[in-house]
């Protein structure tokens, strides 16, 4: 048995659920409603981590006793963070932008016990191939990407076929920086991983 | 209709197989038995697109009339190519040789009809985080990683817990540069993709 409790996953993203439970950890997930606002003049680089930390204190009052995992990631083009789109029209704003350029996503986590915090950022760049205009609105119809922030899922066909590289950690621009998490996880809280997985 | 015939992949990777179908292709797999023996002085990086040309030409006497895909991915580090594992042994003395290093995943894709060839080398470096013996032992005997070169699978537990980042494209470590391929087909072959496709 751990010595410390079932870890709370303080996210709806399934992506983020699916990689925590493929890096071998057990969970239960718990949601409230919570303001993600910031500070207008925060760097945009440090706004992801920002928001795991205000989300991490705010689910420490509500859950005293437990270990909890939040998280926050954003993508950042030409200095601006660029966040879900509203609507077909701008997830096509937001595609013509990312094309035949290189962008980065921004992640920020904060795990706390009663005991103690840790908290860091991971950044990925993340270079795309042009995308037609074509491309573009097949995509969006075909996905419906409203939920993801830069408007595409480096896991579905866009990132196939568009993505000509990256550099940093793939998982993370998938929503989670799998491999720091679980250094911390087991060194910071001694919380231990099942090892025997299978894949996505 | 497409204006070439149904795509034909000369790989028994399952890996290969699925990335090829995300893609958004229609194909069919057939392989046939093969000499993979390459010259002793040839450049470690150039291994891969070598056995990718040597296969294509074969399959190019046996199916003479259809598009083809051949491919080949290597592994390599400190200037030599690593294979796939031989015994449990030989796949844990391969993973400490990748622990807390960087190596490079070579990719040779090979494309043709009757009419063109068109061949390219895709390289990924993937930096791991050190991985104690424990882990290592843990990991072969839930995975028996002896189908990959290098003995890891980037898409199974180890990817998400120790890879620290790579530089360059995700899917050619999982076995095919989805990017190329997808522009290759598309541009080169006027083979065209279909969208509609779910994720992994």
């Amino acid at each position: 048995m751990s010595s410390t409790p079932l870890l709370i996953l303080a996210s709806n993203s399934p992506r983020r659920q699916e990689l925590l439970k493929l890096s071998g950890f057990d969970f239960e997930v718990f949601v409230d409603e919570i303001d993600e606002s910031f500070p207008s003049d925060l760097d945009v680089h440090a706004v992801a981590v920002y928001l795991a930390k205000k989300k991490n204190k705010y689910y420490r009052l509500l859950k005293p006793s437990s270990l909890i995992l939040t998280a926050d990631t954003t993508v950042v083009l030409d200095g601006q963070v660029i966040n879900k789109p509203e609507s077909p029209e701008h997830a096509k704003e937001m595609l013509k932008r990312l094309s035949a350029a290189t962008h980065k996503v921004v992640s920020g986590v904060c795990i706390s016990s009663p005991k103690k915090t840790v908290s860091f950022t991971a950044i990925t760049d993340v270079t795309f191939a042009y995308i037609s205009e074509e491309e573009i609105l097949d995509y969006i119809q075909a996905y419906q990407p409203f939920d993801k922030a830069g408007s595409y899922g480096i896991q579905e066909w866009i990132g196939f076929t568009k993505v000509v590289g990256i550099k940093g950690s793939f998982y993370n621009v998938m929503g989670l920086p799998t491999q720091p998490v679980y250094e911390a996880l087991k060194i910071e809280f001694n919380y231990l991983p099942k090892i025997n997985l299978q894949t996505p």
